[in-house]
């Protein structure tokens, strides 16, 4: 490639898939800089290009514009997948976009704006109009001629859609059923008329739910007037379970919710995004302190109390998180809901109860025999490691479901706010043992 | 539905989408009982009854297999789709098994017991041989008509394969393709031959990988000869995300793990699962015990130290929880890969050093002015925290990618393991500092 060999260089980069070109052409401008990537960019076959282009990271894309002349980037917009270019078009400076709209038609740049203005996670920003209609009184012979004609500008032929005269979506039909009936039956005969539909405004993960249940290809969207606007299909569904599962990792670890890349964030941007749930958490501490130092006089008798404290605020921790986890995550897959509330609580207080019994019983042995400190000692550990795991998994449980029942993400009750809560709980619970039991 | 109208409630459910057929017929046998559930099971046309029975909880499967006629099994398994039949027979009793078994003529016994060999989690246990099968000498027009007749019985009919003489993969065709192309064009002029395939052995979590880098609805899987011996299909890889999602929550959460339901799963399997890593953290907390105990002279000096180890502890246990959940999550999603890990080092060495700047200044200030401590104690605490949570960052970002290099599932180092190290690291700067810096 480097001694200006490109168009052997874009016969061998052709033979592969074009994610896989993407990925080379976004080597080359990490490896060789970015003129020589745009002169090998512009040897692509156009059709290829705008594909390349669409899968190419964000920075990468606005260098390429900022490269190429205008009739270029013309030919790629009008060549990508409508909801690609409005993926794009949403990323691009205002300028570039200005630039980009500015040559297209009336109607284009009417269609690109409304599309523009849907929120950034609704189902209005996933969709295309780019679909197959059919009208309901074709044959099944018109119906696949017409899908002949039309089917390699839209985003998918395997579900085609019939609608009234009102746009209004009266049912679908799939290219397998028209495939396999007879040239004269009529699609209003084939068509399913119970429809599972999105609205524009549902949130992507409530279409990704939708998709999981379902197993579609490709689901119709409508409008408030169920008017058919637009369709999502199930390859740009796989990128928003992933956004969605990195959104609840970030908040179940007391970060900021982002999509920009870990490298690509400015360490600035890193900081603004962690340091306010460190700072929350940290506030619950002095909370946590302040217990201890009203409890000073019972510390400052028995010193070795405190040599257990970190066991004892660390298991109660661990505890919590394991239950905040597993019922997050039961609610996000649909397992656990909140009428179950009770059978939850049933059984957290039933298996807390059990591992707190064993991790005590061992806590038991080790500090009478091993470490010698006496049965009053061992004792108030135990009991209070008893009473802290039961007491963390309980919260630990019970917390995210509270979350949910008034409209917060359960998700943000995770590992940080339970460990938090569960040390409080730890250190009053052990120290409040300590003065009964060793009678301070 | 209670006062034995089964023909109108069949009516009335049949309107429905299978899978909420499947949703209210598991309502039915909660709500009213099996037997009800059985007749009103019963009374589906066929082809509807093994779809609906797919998506049934395998107990609600075991329930009405053994409430209904052999003859019955046998029509439900000879409707259903291969791949979720292999489904059923894996998690269904052997006697069961062996009864489905032994109805099935010798070929399907082969393929099926082929099919159960798998692994579970690899790329063969997902697959269905159910593709359509096309010859490179075929016309369009010869291609449509074969899909035409197998296409009803196949799992998808959008993408179809070609092979060779020895059952290797030649080239794959779209549905698409063949529609929009003329009836006399030969099937291998219109063929892919670059194809992107998998391992019937490949590990599942690398076959969702495939799916979401390249948005296919349907991928070729292949032996070590590379003959052609299934496909997998996309929706059946919506539920392997979220099976790998869950398995990272619990891994994360140190939690075994398990792919039963929150609720389904007894008392004490909860246990068992819970229990190892919980003992295994507790241990780790002897050393910090121990580490404390060292320092027994200088706590007992200044006992009000122990009100700010919580502070300090839980703070480092957070800062490493966010690196480590942020570099896990972007090792998974491709975002960070082991080569970049100088660049981590890096961006977390200046993160926490701006976090820990900020929360030492502040900690300084409520020591120094509103508790009134006096500076010293307040640098022994600030001096701690700053050292801590650049520690506690450095841990949590370089652990998951250490043990990605050696082989272990990053995942397991997140929050409890790396909060229990921090915690070490907490407990002795904390002492070492204050020995130094308040000169006991």
């Amino acid at each position: 490639l480097e001694g200006k060999k490109y168009s052997r260089a874009r016969d061998e980069i052709l033979k592969a898939n074009t994610v896989d070109i993407a990925e080379i052409l976004e080597e080359v401008i990490e490896d060789i800089g970015i003129e020589k990537a745009i002169i090998l960019f512009r040897t692509l076959p156009k059709d290829v290009s705008a594909e390349v282009f669409a899968y190419l990271p964000i920075d990468d894309q606005v260098a390429i514009i900022n490269g190429i002349t205008d009739r270029e980037i013309q030919h790629i917009i009008d060549e990508m997948d409508f909801d690609d270019m409005i993926d794009v078009l949403e990323e691009l400076p205002a300028n570039v976009v200005d630039k980009i709209l500015e040559k297209s038609t009336k109607e284009e740049r009417r269609l690109i704006n409304t599309f523009l203005n849907y929120p950034e996670t609704s189902a209005g920003s996933l969709m295309t109009p780019d679909y197959i209609s059919l009208r309901k009184n074709m044959t099944v012979a018109e119906a696949l001629a017409h899908i002949k004609s039309e089917g390699m500008d839209r985003e998918t032929v395997y579900t085609c859609y019939i609608k009234d005269e009102g746009r209004k979506l009266l049912g679908i039909v799939s290219l397998r059923t028209l495939v396999v009936s007879d040239d004269d039956v009529v699609v209003e005969s084939l068509m399913h008329e119970d429809i599972i539909y999105v609205n524009v405004l549902d949130d992507q993960e409530d279409v990704s739910d939708t998709f999981k249940k379902y197993g579609f290809l490709a689901i119709p969207v409508v409008d408030n007037e169920k008017r058919l606007v637009g369709i999502i299909t199930v390859d740009d569904i796989l990128d928003v379970i992933d956004e969605e599962t990195t959104e609840d990792f970030q908040k179940m670890a007391g970060v900021a919710v982002s999509t920009e890349e870990y490298l690509d964030m400015s360490v600035w941007k890193h900081v603004k995004n962690r340091l306010p749930w460190l700072f929350v958490l940290m506030c619950s501490y002095i909370i946590t302190g302040s217990i201890i130092t009203s409890f000073e006089a019972v510390l400052s008798q028995v010193i070795v109390l405190v040599a257990y404290l970190p066991m004892l605020m660390g298991t109660g921790g661990n505890s919590g998180s394991q239950s905040a986890t597993l019922v997050i995550r039961g609610m996000a897959v649909g397992d656990v809901d909140l009428r179950d509330v009770g059978k939850v609580l049933w059984k957290e207080l039933r298996v807390s109860f059990m591992i707190g019994l064993v991790l005590s019983l061992l806590n038991f042995i080790r500090i009478c025999w091993v470490e010698g400190h006496g049965p009053w000692i061992a004792l108030t550990v135990c009991g209070s490691m008893l009473v802290i795991v039961i007491a963390a998994k309980t919260i630990g449980s019970m917390l995210p479901m509270g979350a949910k029942k008034v409209g917060i993400d359960p998700a943000l009750m995770a590992s940080p706010m339970i460990a938090s809560l569960t040390d409080m709980v730890s250190v009053v619970t052990y120290f409040a043992l300590a003065t009964f039991i060793l009678g301070i």
